[in-house]
C-alpha cells in the first residue's frame, strides 16, 4: 500500500491498495465518526476532513482525532477523493448542492443513509452529470448512542453494509466503496434501492416507530413514574431503540413512509387480530400466535 | 441460624433467623429453579422438593442439584413448611386444589405469576379458609430463557419483587416470604394486585404482545428469509421478549387481559396519531413525539 495511489485513479487497484488519500465526511457522529476511525486503524486513509452544521461537534471529532480539520462543504468537495455522507438524511440534499460544482473529476460518493429511494431522489436532482460518482449504501449498525463521542473503529466490524448501486455506476467505483466498507470490518451485499426501503422498513424502521409509540405512552401516562420503577430487563430491551436520535429518525421515518406505513398498516391488523383473541379468551389462537413468533425468534441469529 | 428453626413456628424470627425446613417448589423452570438454587447459596433452606407435570424435567431439576426429591403436589404440601407456586398461572388453580387438603398448619404460600388478581381469585376459589396462608408475590425477573437449565443462584440479585398481600394475611407471614426473596438478593416492595395488574400490563405484558406481534407479521411475510438476513442489534434486542415461552405468555395475557386490553386500546390510538402523522408528512409534530419518547428512555434505568 502507497501513500500515493489514489483507487479511483487506478484501473486495476485491488482491495489490498485500496488507499483514500483526502476523505470528506460529512456527519461526524456515530457513522460518520466511526468510518473515519475504522479507515484510520486499517491505515487506508491520509488526510481526513470533517463537514458539519455543528462547530463545537467537529472540534470535539478533531480533538478525538477523528479528523484532520474542517471546512465546508465547498471547500471540502473541492479536496476530497471520497465522500461519506453521513448526516441526517434529510441534510443530504443541501450537501449535494453545494459540493455538486466542485466535485474532482473522479471523486467517489457515498452515504450511510438508512432509506435509499429518497437519497436517489435527491442525489439525481442535485449531482446532475455527476450522478455516475454517486454509489447509494447504508451500513446496518445504529445505535441509540450518537455523536463523535460514540464513534468506535470497531463499530462495522462483522456488521453488514448494504450497496443499492445505480445503473449509471462504474462497476470500480462500486468496487471502491466495497473496499472501503470492507476494510472497516463490515461484510457488504448489494440489492436494488426499492427492495432495501422495504427490507428496512421491516426490520429496522417500523421496530423504531413501535419503541417510540410505546415509549410515548408510558411517558405520557398520568402514573408513569410507578410504571417506570417497575420495568424489568424485557422493557430496557424492548425500549433502547426508541432512545436513539429524534431528528435522525424523523428523517428516516419521513422518507421512507410508503414503505413505513405498508408495514404499519399489516402491523395494525395483527393487533386487531390479538384484540380479538384476548376480548374472545381465545387460548388456542393465542398460543399459536405465540408459538409462531417464539419459534422464529429463537431460530434467528444475528448475521 | 439452626436448622431447627422455623421461621412460621417463631414469632420473634428475624430475617437473620429467616429459614425454612422443607420447601416446596411447583414448577422448577427459571424462577422455581432459581429461588431453589439463591436460597441454598444462602442457606436459608434444608429440603427442597420439587412438584411438576413434567417427569424429566424434575429429574433434570434434581441432577442440577435445585431439588433434593420430587413428589405430588398432595404429598408435597403434607411436608412443605414454605411453598413457591412458580408454573405458568393457568396451572395454578389445579395445584391449589389438590394441595388445600394437606397443607400444615403454619405453611406459607406465595407464587411468581405475573399476573395478580387472577391468581388470587384463584386463591380464594381453591384454598378456602387457608387463604390466609397465601401471600401473592411476582419476582420481575423474567428471561426469554425458560427451564431448570436456565436457573440461576443469581438470577433475583438486585430485582424487584412485588408482593400483593391479602387482607387476611398475617403481618409476620408478609414478613417471612418478604425474607425468602431478600436472601435471595432481591428487594421486595407491596402494592395493591390491582395497581400490580394495571402497572404489569404497561411495563411487560404489553411490550410482550407488541413484540410477539411483530416477530408475527416478520415470519408470516413472504420474504421472511430476506427480512431476518438484514436485520440488525435494533431487532435483536426489540425482539427479544418474543421468544419467550408461549405457555407462559398465553396464559398471562389471557389472566390479566382487562389491563392489558386497555393498554393496548391506548397504543392503537398512538400508532393510529403516528399514521396520520407520517400520512400528512407532519415532521414537527413527529419529531415532538420522538423527542418526548427519546428523552424518557435516556432519563430511564433499570432499577
Amino acid at each position: 500500500m502507497s501513500s500515493a495511489l489514489h483507487a479511483s485513479q487506478v484501473p486495476g487497484a485491488t482491495p489490498d491498495d485500496f488507499y483514500i488519500p483526502v476523505l470528506a465526511v460529512a456527519g461526524v457522529g456515530l457513522i460518520g465518526g466511526s468510518f473515519c476511525a475504522a479507515l484510520r486503524k486499517a491505515q487506508r486513509v491520509g488526510r481526513i476532513i470533517g463537514v458539519g452544521r455543528n462547530a463545537q461537534t467537529l472540534r470535539q471529532a478533531q480533538a478525538f482525532g477523528l479528523i484532520d480539520t474542517y471546512m465546508s462543504a465547498a471547500e471540502a468537495a473541492h479536496e476530497a477523493d471520497f465522500i461519506l455522507l453521513a448526516t441526517p438524511v434529510g441534510a443530504m440534499h443541501t450537501l449535494m448542492r453545494q459540493m455538486q460544482p466542485h466535485l474532482k473529476p473522479n471523486v467517489i460518493i457515498t452515504d450511510g443513509g438508512s432509506s435509499k429511494s429518497d437519497v436517489v431522489a435527491a442525489a439525481r436532482a442535485q449531482l446532475d452529470d455527476r450522478i455516475n460518482c454517486f454509489v447509494p449504501g447504508h451500513p446496518i449498525a445504529g445505535s441509540d448512542q450518537s455523536g463523535p463521542e460514540a464513534a468506535s473503529a470497531n463499530l462495522f466490524t462483522g456488521r453488514t453494509v448494504i450497496l443499492t448501486p445505480l445503473p449509471e455506476n462504474a462497476f470500480d467505483d462500486i468496487a471502491r466503496v466495497q473496499w472501503a466498507w470492507q476494510a472497516c470490518g463490515a461484510r457488504v451485499c448489494q440489492m436494488p434501492h426499492d427492495v432495501h426501503d422495504k427490507v428496512l422498513a421491516s426490520v429496522s424502521h417500523l421496530p423504531h416507530l413501535l419503541a417510540i409509540a410505546y415509549m410515548y405512552q408510558v411517558a405520557k401516562a398520568d402514573d408513569a413514574q410507578l410504571r417506570l420503577n417497575n420495568a424489568g430487563p424485557g422493557f430496557r430491551d424492548f425500549t433502547r431503540i426508541a432512545g436513539s436520535s429524534p431528528e435522525m429518525w424523523r428523517d428516516i421515518l419521513l422518507s421512507n413512509r410508503e414503505a413505513v406505513l405498508d408495514e404499519l398498516n399489516t402491523y395494525r391488523g395483527v393487533l386487531d387480530e390479538l384484540n380479538t383473541m384476548l376480548v374472545r379468551g381465545d387460548a388456542t389462537g393465542l398460543e399459536a400466535m405465540l408459538q409462531l413468533a417464539s419459534e422464529a425468534r429463537r431460530g434467528w441469529t444475528l448475521p
